[in-house]
């Protein structure tokens, strides 16, 4: 029987620590503060920016959405992150990606002061990812910590497991990558002009996907030996306009020892990890 | 018949350009200016430098070796470095290693300046690395850009090639992984928990072993296709002192397509990439 890793237990008994963690960070004083800047009014981007301020505040912390015109200047956008970065009320701050075609060649790792870069897309963030240094200190990218602490939770062993992983973006292929090998797995990045990629999905014992194609990853990817652990992070959306992953989990799903559910998985696990990465911020406060 | 990669003819060829580049800077009042730092006094560390040095002298830029004791206080080894930091006549600065251990504590790549960081340990180098963002402008780590030069300069295609990288180290692997990634090849990196070591490296085009362990790499290894590239990093002494690489060159060589020698394969490619990036750094100073 296939094994669904859901995040829903995983949010369960996160969400009471973070819960405890918030009183005691206002009793000491500190109201974590998250600012999110949304750009324009792409509907997904909307849905998801209210999941991270709902789950703000249902854990305690404070959470504004500053939404920005489309077509707002790339000065203007830029000051305000300046005030955000200087301001000591407000420990995290995220961009919603993605951004419109206009703000498209700024360095949006740059931007955000990495002290307030709990995305984990700041250069210094990633050095320490990739270093495997100084990690308590600064802060992990969300979806590739969610991932980890899923299979954790799960009760799955990470070292020295064979991952695949397809998608070699900044946001999750890469840090995943950097992640994965500092827990000692062996990692294989994929991606586009990848050859082979059937058979080097078929040999691995945790297969990854994180490259937007609705359904790509179907039963031609897989081992026979039905003992693969299968992540999506894939959030697409299927010809009926739904929520889909990268994996076909109707063809797939009695295939695999474990698999992750789309909507359900990935997806929760990142605003779980973001959270963390939150109060994270928030505790150097107390120290100060 | 096995093809033997050696760095002579493309460091010949690069040499000639670099000797070009150096009579235009000084034509223009730039005069490429590198200072390496030398710790103690352990022996391959003094031939290392004197090589980067006297090559520096070929090519008609200037070196300065400051040599200082091995029981240097961390504040004047920081002082010391702050000084080149700050001195603009300098375009590039390195840092031999290995440091003596009362100096490990110090995140080495984080001392010089990203500017004059012409080794790409710095993270603000190794961030535009991971993202294959503004690279033009930022330096490639030396051993794996000598690495890919060297592939290059032999006519090898890397797009689409699968890469195993043997050692996560980052001065090597990491680098190197993110390297090949950019252009396209698949990369499988790999270390001391990997299992199915064997496995993994006999399927890939590319081999590269940066271990550090004299000989690990023999038939063992490899396809019996003969159709492998083996890139060696390693520079060890065996049991008679003498250098040697992480493969055992007799038994492999001629089991694979093209092998690189040591010596005269990787670690002069290094001191080239090495020269290039001191010339990268001290153009920047015509445009100021």
């Amino acid at each position: 029987m296939t094994q669904i890793l859901s995040a829903a237990p995983v949010r369960k008994k996160i969400t009471k620590d973070l819960k405890s963690e918030c009183v005691y960070l206002k009793e000491n004083g500190v109201v974590p503060y998250l600012k999110v800047l949304l750009v324009g009014n792409n509907p997904s981007s909307v849905i998801y920016t209210n999941s991270k301020k709902k789950y703000c505040e249902k854990i305690g912390a404070k959470c504004d959405i500053i939404s920005l015109n489309e077509n707002v200047h790339a000065k203007q956008f830029l000051d305000i992150i300046e005030n955000i970065n200087n301001d000591s009320d407000v420990h995290g701050c995220i961009i919603q990606l993605p951004l419109p075609p206009h703000l498209a060649h700024l360095d949006i790792g740059k931007l955000v002061s990495s002290q307030k870069d709990i995305d984990g897309f700041h250069p210094e963030n990633l050095y320490a990812l990739m270093s495997n240094r100084d990690l308590e200190n600064h802060f992990i990218s969300c979806t590739p910590k969610g991932i980890v602490s899923l299979l954790t939770e799960y009760g799955f062993q990470i070292a020295g497991k064979k991952v695949t992983i397809i998608g070699r973006s900044m946001i999750v292929g890469k840090p995943l990558a950097c992640l994965f090998t500092n827990l000692d797995a062996t990692v294989t990045l994929c991606h586009s002009k990848t050859h082979d990629l059937h058979e080097i999905s078929k040999s691995c014992d945790i297969l990854v996907s994180a490259v937007g194609i609705p359904n790509l990853i179907d039963e031609s990817f897989l081992s026979d030996k039905k003992n693969q652990i299968v992540i999506d992070v894939g959030m697409n959306s299927d010809s009926s306009g739904n929520l889909c992953g990268d994996v076909d989990f109707e063809k797939v799903k009695d295939l695999v020892y474990a698999i992750t559910p789309v909507p359900g998985g990935v997806g929760p696990m990142t605003i779980i990890s973001l959270m963390q990465n939150l109060l994270q911020a928030s505790k150097k406060r107390l120290s100060l």
